[in-house]
Parts: C-alpha cells; structure tokens; sequence
C-alpha cells in the first residue's frame, strides 16, 4: 500500500496572533508595514518624514518597538499621528501579542496605514510574524554594502527596501549597484528605494510606493 | 527558627562551556576580547586596523561569527593573522560552543590577543558569555547618539566603547558628549575611544589600551 503523507502546519502562538492581528486590520482596510533594520539605520526620522509628507492624504497610526525608553514614540508624537510605545524590556523583537494589545489603544476605525517600528535588530525581528501587510528593510549606507549578503533573510522576505542617509554616499565606501543587485538576488520582486530621510531627497518616490499599495489594498477584492 | 536562604546558581550549559574557554585561555595567558555591534558600525574594519598597528608587538587570533557568507574572515585573512569563520546559518548570536569548537583550530599556544568579532546585533549576544575577558561595545557616529539609551545592556556590561566614523562627525547628528554621558551613567568604568578606523584618527589610544589590557592580564597572579 501507497503511503501518502499528509502535512499539517502547526501554527505557534505567535503566528495564531499575528493571523488574528491581520484579520483586524483587513476588516478596517489597513495597511499594515513592519519596518525591520539595524538600530541607527534611520527609522524613526524616515517614518517621521513620511507622515508629514502624506498624512494630507493618508490617516496613519504608528506602533513604536524599542527595548528601553519612549524617545522614538515622542519624534512621532509631534508628526500629530496616533503612536503607541511598546517596550520589550530586553527583547530582541516585537511579538504579535505585543500589537494586538497595541490596536487596542490606537483609533483603528480612522486610519489607512499602521506602521510598526520594529526593534532595531537586523536578524530576530524578521522570524516574528506580526499580522502586517509587508515587512520593509532599511539600510543606511552608513553600514556597508555587504550587508544583504550577510544578513539575506530579512531583503528575501521584505516587499521594499529603503536604503537610506545617501547624503553620507560621498563620504564612505558604499556601491549602491552592488547592494541593490545582492539584495535583488535574493528578492527579484523587491522594491528599492534610495533616499534621504535627512535632506528629502528620494522621499517622493516612497511616498508615493505606499499611497499606491493602500489603494491597492483598500480596493483588492 | 530563622531561616538562611541558600542560593545556587544554576548554570546555563552555554556559561559552563564559556568557563572551560576562559580556563583554556587563562592557562595560555590569552586575553579575550568580544565585540558586540550593530551591523555596520565597522568591526571588521577596526579589528583588520588594530592587527596591522599592533601585530609586530602582539600575536592576535580572530574568530568572526556572522549568519551567512566569509566576507569579514577573508579580510582579516590579509593581515596575516590566524582567523576562524563561525556561520551562525540564522542564529543573533555566537555560543560558548561555537568558541569552543574554533579554539581548537587556532593556534592558542601562540596567541597574546583573541578577539571575537560576534554577529552584528546590539542586542542577543550580549546575553551570551564566550569565555571572553572582557566586552568591547562598537558604536558608529551615523546610528545615531541615542543608542546607549536605547540598548543600555551591552554599555552596562562593556569594558570599553569605541565610538567609531568619527570622520563623519561633521556630516551626521551625533552629540558624542551626550553619548558618553549616556553610556558613562550606564558604567561608570567603560573606558570610551572616539575614532575613525578609516582614517586612523584616534587608533593609538585603542591600541595602547588593549595593549595595556593584555600586560595586565599576563602579569596578574
């Protein structure tokens, strides 16, 4: 006799969570972006800006991840978005428990976009399902060219990659094409955008990237 | 009847293995240095650096854990200088098991110096003992002033700091008052080196220190 093996998919507690999560925000048409980089790389500043430059079109509530303090949570606070702190006190990562307490203190019938800030930790974060509609990497040029061949699961899993503070593109030693065409070795269908959180420049083009995939969101059957 | 709580600590298989390290380096009178970092705070190029300003006074070994790829050992390689490559293949962090295993590739009964450069992460492998001496905490000027804050665990449990891309002061927000204040309330101990292991400002001190380090340890009872 034939043997046929079937496999069922043990889902952890986390990933029950993060399913819950994602049904929460499809019901309110929310589009959820889980920011993943290393600590420095510009998060908050290019979160910060982006909410200034589209909270004319798009109602955006922010989930703040950080091990200690409420620093990055008071940057967003003065964009005038809704922004929750969570501290993991140690943790290496937000966990889809963690925001779905977090919804529950931010006005989810009232926004489009929810963006998690996730702690900044180029390597754990990426395991941790959330319940988000994509995860975008962030890179500083800051921090070397080689770091999507040293660290390919978060540019293999991420729907966009930022890579930011190219004002600094002069001043280190940075190959923009090498890091674009590792990274895309890795994800043939990921988006890359090269900017500048600090002087504006490449912002447009992200901007834009997101309001296009809240349409899309808000209108996919 | 008053009672005497007793209390024993119950070790970790990961610390009871990084105290057999320590002996094997105690025994050869290696000192051990373990570097904790982000990504892209410039490790790989400090430690090549530091090899070429202090090799013909100091025999240095290296063991370079990283997820993916032999980028970093392949660069220290040109120094000359006796190197392992540990891939974690997903792991944040290194292991007293790791170390262990690499010491038995490198040539310890000729060894002053190992430097562990561990998996870029400010976080995971600061919960790790390998057996090392003592900590060195790696910070780049472009992460920003407000990471001991932030992740305070490795500054609390540092030796030293190096405040690294000193050279791209001028081009970044970085108050490095604020961060060595920041990181001093932490430890009031840390020994704190603002450089550039690009341009080579600031080596010296970070030489002599580890060298000074390395004489200490030899010559203690």
């Amino acid at each position: 006799m034939k043997k046929i093996k079937i496999e069922k998919k043990i889902l952890s507690e986390n990933e029950k969570i993060s399913i819950q999560n994602s049904f929460t925000l499809a019901q309110r048409n929310i589009l959820c972006l889980n920011m993943i980089s290393s600590p420095g790389s510009g998060k908050t500043t290019i979160l910060a800006r982006t909410i200034n430059d589209i909270k004319d079109k798009v109602r955006v509530g922010v989930i703040e991840g950080d091990i200690q303090t409420d620093i990055d949570a008071q940057r967003i606070k003065e964009t005038g978005a809704p922004v929750i702190q969570i501290n993991t006190e140690g943790a290496c990562h937000l966990s889809a428990e963690q925001i779905s307490k977090g919804l529950q203190n931010l006005p989810i019938d009232n926004l489009d976009l929810l963006i998690i800030e996730n702690v900044g930790n180029l390597v754990c974060p990426t395991a941790f399902e959330l319940g988000e509609s994509g995860k975008v990497v962030v890179l500083s040029v800051a921090e070397g060219d080689d770091k999507p061949a040293k660290y390919p699961s978060i540019f293999a899993k991420a729907k966009a990659m930022i890579i930011n503070k190219i004002d600094l593109l002069e001043h280190v030693d940075f190959d923009l094409e090498k890091a674009k065409k590792d990274a895309t070795v890795l994800n043939k269908d990921l988006k890359i955008f090269p900017l500048s959180a600090r002087t504006g420049q490449g912002m447009e083009q992200w901007n834009n990237w997101i309001i296009e995939q809240i349409k899309k969101y808000q209108t996919q059957e």
